[in-house]
């Protein structure tokens, strides 16, 4: 099984390999220049020889360069939102479509959904790309599947009670405030049909998940996605509930090591390097995901030949992800320097308050604009939190406050303080 | 081709007629009051024997009550949002969803739409049943979708320029809202790709649409929703720009004058009654959709045999529609009951500010809350707007205001100042 698995993906690397050298101008210049001719590739240790996608390549390429077919079979187009003058865009045609419900399929039956089950999917739209995705595989098996797109918890609650839901998809920590708020009701638990939580969208820890299994009485399976990839389905938790299952046979998937990218032991931290095996409108050689997992030594108890990894434990970078939204501190940067014509000192604060997560921007004015009336403070204040909600979908308060007051670490500004 | 239709009419009433009373105990009953018997069912004039459904009979009936198939046929449940202790919900099966897509395709098509074009589709999560309806016609033509939901125009004109987006999909008030931004801007209109607006959601002016036109050189067509049937593609309009088509042979369309609820003649205003003819899970007889629009005379020019009518005029009910969110001033009452404990007197003003259509809430106190504390009545307010705002997915600013200086009409405080 491993050994047919292993054969199938040199096939398809070389098919991959060959085809974006021909159809993608940014990959033949950069083999080119690597020396590198797809043509002689024969064997899966050879793939180290081949340079790595980031997404500053995607963007650079923004927004239809790196596609590898005529646009015209292009039947689907997700651009990232919320990124400050460096949107990246995925293309889909028909049959990666296909693939990406079949994909969800089995990741959704591997956690026992059947077409008995009932999906609530409730995603900030944000997530829009995942909600499309399980959707769309979750209708294959033939399961009932209610998208909905609410913020309030007693809401999907009723909606959970009323509809006889056995499956609710969400983020970690919109779960955590489900959670919160059913303790406030009178709602009783285990009389819910409820039987398991699908988590995607952010990395979530051991405590939350055993949280949430022992009051609703369920499981709780991680779902992994990766927007540029595909979104979701890229990798998934069966029911052993031992890790990450890797849908190997489309994904050629690496941990290296954060600093010297080599690929690392089993127990070892690593960055999820993935090659798309299979996608035809936007292939990837070995993109650079950010995400960091631990591969581990075991096999799944269900018998899968997959690659069997952790949870993501992090970024490995400062990414914010918060209510399923992302962000860096350098688009808040840019946007205070847009809007100020000046570079700011600033702190982001990262909070929780009954069970929803927030953000608070400090920013410390400069003495020109402190010495600016109050009102046109508010002005500028008002100005910032519209701009902000533009930007990240997200309401983010601003507060101005003197430089001294931030919270420093060797002497340097922290930019993320994060109490959630 | 019209006699056609009218036997394949006539043959999928009874079929609907019978099916609806083995499977739906609703309406069983409901045949059996008005001594009806569906196998009797010969000639389409033996329709308006049929009592009609109302949005009221849906409520009653939530969640389930008005499936006519086993619950685990059904693949897609839509829940209407927004809705104060009233949900409504719709099913789909397998079938259905097909349906939709095929309807939506045509639609599509018959506005001139090909594979090589690209659509940005962009709609207020609380039309996200739409966003669906459409994507699916538009990948079964092979167009290429960009489903993006982003409030800010700057980023969708950006993403309309870069992605030479030749069809955009919105509601009426944001296209809108698009214009003004784009004169802001030093985009030259005529260099877009663009080719036309699809507008859906929310009734539009003639002045409206021809301002769209005007700015963007492009044409503006109408694409029917109604959420209870089955979302958008009911009904649309063709490249002949003279009104909105039926698909009448998936639904009988009858328009009724409001009060009498007798037939209108052409070029008299009606309300929309359909039943439908070919849906499996939801199924609806007569189902008052209390919109309203006049039946025209003429045929099109495309040479369409279907029904066909002006845009939509109007609501039958004073449902306010606001960025493709609708409510009802009751629901506002029942909040406002809700969170205070009293029986508030309120006006719902509703204004538009730099092309974004605004709803302020003026609502006077009782003695008993005035005399409160400023803090405490700043505490209201503010749990008020976050009460609204969780109900609506809509930010509601909130004044209180004196009982006095209510707008009124013949002594009565007017529930809704529409300044739009």
């Amino acid at each position: 099984m491993k050994n047919d698995l292993k054969l199938i993906q040199l096939e398809r690397l070389y098919a991959i390999l060959n085809r974006v050298y021909k159809e993608v101008p940014f990959y033949r210049s950069l083999f080119n220049r690597y020396n590198l001719d797809p043509e002689e590739f024969s064997d899966l240790t050879e793939l180290k020889k081949y340079p790595f996608t980031t997404r500053e390549d995607l963007q650079k390429n923004y927004p239809y360069q790196m596609f590898a077919v005529p646009l015209r079979e292009v039947v689907r187009i997700q651009a990232s939102s919320g990124t400050t003058g460096e949107p990246i865009v995925v293309g889909y045609t028909k049959n990666d479509l296909t693939l990406l419900a079949e994909l969800n399929a089995k990741a959704l039956q591997s956690m026992g959904i059947t077409k008995d089950d009932v999906l609530q999917i409730t995603f900030h739209h944000g997530l829009f790309a995942s909600a499309f995705g399980i959707q769309s595989g979750a209708e294959l098996i033939g399961a009932s599947v209610i998208p909905i797109n609410l913020e309030d918890p007693r809401k999907q609650l009723k909606i959970m009670q009323d509809y006889r839901t056995t499956t609710m998809v969400c983020t970690p920590s919109y779960a955590i405030w489900l959670s919160e708020v059913l303790l406030q009701t009178d709602i009783n638990p285990h009389a819910l049909m409820l039987k398991r939580f699908i988590l995607c969208g952010e990395p979530f820890t051991e405590k939350q998940k055993e949280h949430l299994q022992s009051l609703f009485k369920v499981k709780v399976y991680d779902l992994y996605a990766v927007m540029e990839i595909f979104g979701p389905g890229v990798a998934f938790e069966c029911r052993e509930q031992k890790g990450l299952h890797f849908q190997e046979e489309h994904f050629y998937v690496e941990i290296l090591h954060p600093e010297t990218l080599e690929p690392v032991n089993p127990g070892e931290l690593g960055e999820i390097v993935i090659t798309t095996l299979t996608k035809e409108a936007f292939p990837l050689i070995r993109y650079r995901t950010g995400d960091l997992t631990i591969p581990l030594k075991e096999t799944c108890p269900c018998g899968s030949p997959y690659l069997l990894t952790t949870h993501i434990v992090g970024r490995k970078d400062d990414l914010v992800m918060l209510r399923g939204i992302k962000f860096h501190p350098s688009q808040i940067e840019l946007l205070l320097e847009a809007v100020t014509g000046e570079k700011l000192p600033f702190q982001i604060l990262l909070y929780r308050e009954e069970g929803i997560e927030k953000v608070l921007l400090l920013v410390a004015l400069s003495e020109n604009l402190f010495t600016d009336s109050f009102s046109a403070q508010e002005n500028l204040k008002k100005n910032l939190e519209e701009r902000l909600y533009l930007e990240f979908n997200l309401p983010i308060k601003v507060k101005f406050v003197e430089e001294g007051s931030f919270e420093k670490k060797n002497g340097k500004i922290l930019r993320i303080i994060d109490k959630r």
